[in-house]
C-alpha cells in the first residue's frame, strides 16, 4: 500500500536540489530524532544540528545554504514547508489526497487554478475563484464564489470559506474552520431583530493559521483581517470588522467581539473574551479566562475579570481568598471600637 | 464567468412587480451606499431613504407601498428577504448552486420538496423529509430521516440537522451548525457512565438564525424549543430540554445547560454560562462572560460570576481592584486600635 | 416509505435471541413509556421493571437472563447497545444509511473493512486503515490514512478523523467533531512564530463518546489519550498530549491546555478551562466556568477563578458582594478611629 518514491523523485516534486544518491528509496518521513531507514526528516531548526549526524533517517531535507555535503537529502528555500509537503507525499497527511483533482471534485465556472493544485474528494468550489500554485483542497471543502486563495495553502477536511474571501500564500485552515460567515448584525426596531445583510468580506494575510472549528465573520461593510504570521487555535470566534495585527498568538476559545482591533505580537490565552470596538495594544498579553472590557495599552498584561494589570489582578485574586477572614476581623475591629468608645470618652 | 439578467427576469425571479426599463441588465448586488451601475441595490430601512436618489445602483428593490414611481425596480412585500433571494442568484451567495437540485445530491424515499427548492452539490436529505417552498441546502449539508424545513429556508455548507427535528419558515443555519445531535445524559453506576437514549427532539420556529459551528442538542424525552424570531451566534451550545423565548439574542460561545427556560428578548452576551434547570425571565439581560447559577427575574440585568444585579457588580468589581490595600488598611486600623487599648482605658 | 420487519428478522439483525411471535410485525423503536403498537422498546435499567407490563410496545429488547419468558421480543448480551442499532435500523438514526456501503463512499487503498460496516453517501476513508465489525460512518465523514477504529463505533455526519488515530469498540463521535488536528505548536523566533510539526498522534479508548464540533488535538510527539468510558460534550477543546483518565465527564465548552493530565471519574462542568502542564487528581469537580490554574489533589472540588477549594469560593464569591459595604465600613471605622485618637490619649 505504501508509496515509495526515490530521492531524485521527491526532490523534483518538492522543488529542490537533490544532494547524494538520488535511487534511494523513501517510503515515509519522520522528526529527525524518531525518523528510521526509508525515512526522511528535516533539519529547520539549527539547535537540532547535531542531529544531523545521529538521526537514522535515510535523508534529510535541508536548508539550501547548508554546509554539510555528505548526508544524501533535499536541499530547499524553506526546509519546514518542504517537510509538510512530503508528509502530504506520504500519507502522513492524507494518502487518499490526488495529484492534481479528483473526479467528484467540483469546480465552478470560471474558476483558475495555479500549478500542482491538489483537491480531494467532494469539494467543491464555486465560480470566479482563483487558487494559487501548490494549495491542497481536502475533501469536503466547500468555497464559495469569488475567494481568492494563495499559493502553498492547505485547506483540511469540511472547512468552509464563504463568498468573496481573500486568502494569501501559505495559510492553513484546519477542519470544519467556517471562514467568511454573516456577522452578527441585526436592526431591532419594536424588540425584533431584523438582519442586517452583511456585505463586507474576510483578508487573511500570508503564513496565518486557523484552528479547527474555529469562525471568522465577514464584516457588516468593509473587512475583518487576520495580518501576516498570526496563529489561531481551535473554537475561536472572531466576530465582524476585528483586526488582528501581525504574528499574534490567539489560543482555543477566545472570543472577540465585532470591530475591536488587535495589535501585533499580541497573545490572547485560551477562553479570552474581548469586548466590541476596543484596542489591544502590540505586544499585549491576556491572561486564560481574562475578560477585557476596555482597550489594553501596548505591551500591558492584563487578566481576570474584568481584566486588570497582571500584578494587581494576582493580588486581588489572593486577597480575595482571605476576603471572608477579612469581614470577620472588620466585625471584631468593630466590636473593640465600641467598646472603647462606650467604655472611654464618649463623644461630645 | 458572471451571471446577467434583466431587470424583468430578476423581479420574476423575485416574484416582485416591475417598475421601470424591464431590459435593464443586473450583473450584482450591492448595499445602497456601495452599490454601482450594472447593480441592484434594495431600500428596507426608512433612514436610509435619501439614499434613493444618490444611491449609483442601476436599480432598486423597493417595499411595495413605497411612493417613488420614478427609480427602475422591483416591488416586493420584504425587500430585505428578496435582496437576500438576489444576492443568491448574483452569487454574493453561492454561484455553484443550482437552480433546482444538484445531480450529485441525494433524497432519501418519501421526501417531499416544495416548490423552487434548491439542493447543491453532496447534500444528503434522510427519508421522509419534508423541505418547503424556496428552501435551498448548501453544499455538504446532511438531514436525518423525519425532518420538516419549512419555506424560505437557508442552510449553508456542512450543517448537520439529526432525525426528527421540526424546523419553521425563513430560517437560517450556518456553516458548520449541527441541529438534533444527543443530549448529554447518562446513568451513572458504580463510577460508570451508560449513556441515556436521546429520544426528544428540537423545534426551531419561524425566522430564527443559528450561527456557525454552533449545537443545539435534542431533548432526551420531550422537545428542545427556540422560539420565533431569537438570534444565536457562531458556538453557542443550547443542551437538552432548553427552551428559548421569542427575539432572544444569545452571543457567541454562549452556553446554556440541560431544561434552562430562557424568556423572550433576553440578550444573553459572548461567553455567558447559565446552569441548568433555571429560568431566566423576559427581557433579562447577562453581561458578557456572566456566570448565572440561579434564576433571573424578569427585566433584571446581571453580569460577573456568580451574576449578580449589574450595578452591585459594577461596584463588587471595582472594590474588589481595591481589595490588596483594604487588607493594608485594616491591618493599620488593628494596630492602631491595639496601641489605643494598651495606651488608654485597659478593658475590665 | 417507512421501514417494516418481522420480530424475527429483527431478532438475526440484532444477533439476539428471539422469544414470541417471530411474525410480529415491527416498524420503530421508541422509549419504553412512550412505545405503541408496532413499536419495540428496550429493557436495560432495572428500575424501569413495573414498566414491562404496561408498556404499549409490541416488544422488548431484554437482558439475556431476564426472568420474564412471555413478552414478545428479543433477548441480547446489552440491550441498550442493540437498541441503538434498531434505531439505526428503524431510521430514528439514519435511514439514508445502507446496509453495506454507499457508492458514492470512497474507501482508500490498503483498507480493511470488518463485518456490517456501513459507510454513508460521501464518506471519505484514506488509505491502510481498519474499521472494526459494526461500525457506521455516517455521510461526509473523512478518515485520514492509517486510522483504526474498533467494532460498533458510530460516526455521526462530518465528522474528520485525521491521520494516524486509533479508536477502540464502541466509540462515539458527533456530527462536526474533529480528532487528531494538529496541536498547537511554535517555535517563535524574532516575535515571529515557526509551525512545529505535530507528529503525535490521538488514541480513544473504549465506550468514550466526543461531542458535536468538539476538538482533539494530536501530540507534537507521543499520544493525546483519552481513556475508557468517558463522556465529553460539545465544542470542548483538548489539546496536545492531554490525557483523561477513564470515566471522566467533560461538559460542554471545557478547555484543556496541552499536556495537563486529568484523572478518573473527574467532572469538569460547562466552560471550565484547565492550564497546561498540570495534573488534575481522580475523582476531583470543578464548578461550571472554573478556571484551573494549578494542579487539584485527588477528590478535591473546586470552583471560581482562578480555582479554589469550593467550600472557601462559595464564602469568598458570598463576602464579595458584601465587599462594597466592607469598603464602607472600614471608613467609618477609621473615622471613629481618627475621632478616639483626637479626643481621648495622644500618642506618645
Amino acid at each position: 500500500v505504501a508509496l515509495e518514491l526515490t530521492l531524485r523523485e521527491l526532490a523534483e516534486r518538492l522543488h529542490g536540489r537533490l544532494q547524494g544518491d538520488g535511487d534511494l528509496v523513501i517510503r515515509g518521513v519522520a522528526g529527525i530524532r524518531e525518523a528510521g531507514p526509508g525515512e526522511i526528516t528535516f533539519l529547520a531548526d539549527r539547535r537540532l544540528e547535531d542531529w544531523l549526524a545521529r538521526t537514522g533517517a535515510s535523508a534529510v531535507i535541508l536548508p539550501a545554504d547548508h554546509a554539510d555535503q555528505r548526508v544524501p537529502g533535499i536541499r530547499v528555500a524553506d526546509p519546514r514547508a518542504a517537510f509538510r509537503i512530503a508528509m502530504e507525499v506520504f500519507g502522513n497527511g492524507h494518502r487518499l489526497i490526488p495529484v492534481g483533482i479528483h473526479p467528484s471534485a467540483l469546480i465552478g465556472p470560471g474558476t483558475e487554478l495555479g500549478r500542482d493544485v491538489s483537491i480531494g474528494p467532494n469539494a467543491v468550489v464555486g465560480a470566479g475563484c482563483r487558487i494559487g500554485d501548490g494549495t491542497t483542497l481536502l475533501p469536503g471543502v466547500v468555497i464559495g464564489s469569488d475567494v481568492r486563495l494563495g499559493a502553498g495553502c492547505l485547506v483540511y477536511p469540511n472547512v468552509v470559506i464563504r463568498e468573496g474571501t481573500e486568502i494569501a500564500d501559505r495559510v492553513i485552515l484546519h477542519a470544519g474552520a467556517v471562514i467568511g460567515d454573516d456577522g452578527f448584525g441585526f436592526l431591532t426596531r419594536d424588540g425584533r431583530h431584523a438582519k442586517v445583510p452583511q456585505l463586507g468580506r474576510v483578508v487573511i494575510e500570508e503564513d496565518v493559521e486557523i484552528g479547527a472549528n474555529s469562525c471568522v465573520d465577514r464584516a457588516t461593510t468593509g473587512v475583518t483581517r487576520i495580518r501576516r504570521g498570526t496563529r489561531i487555535d481551535n473554537l475561536v470566534q472572531v466576530a465582524h470588522n476585528v483586526e488582528i495585527g501581525e504574528d499574534s498568538i490567539l489560543c482555543a476559545q477566545v472570543g472577540i467581539a465585532g470591530s475591536t482591533v488587535v495589535g501585533r505580537r499580541v497573545t490572547l490565552a485560551g477562553q479570552v473574551g474581548v469586548v466590541g470596538h476596543i484596542e489591544i495594544g502590540d505586544g499585549a498579553m491576556v491572561g486564560a479566562q481574562g475578560g477585557v472590557t476596555k482597550s489594553v495599552p501596548a505591551g500591558a498584561q492584563v487578566s481576570g475579570y474584568p481584566a486588570t494589570p497582571h500584578g494587581l489582578a494576582r493580588r486581588m485574586y489572593a486577597a480575595l481568598r482571605h476576603l471572608p477572614d477579612l469581614v470577620r476581623e472588620v466585625r471584631r475591629l468593630r466590636q473593640r471600637l465600641d467598646d472603647l468608645e462606650s467604655q472611654g470618652g464618649r463623644r461630645p
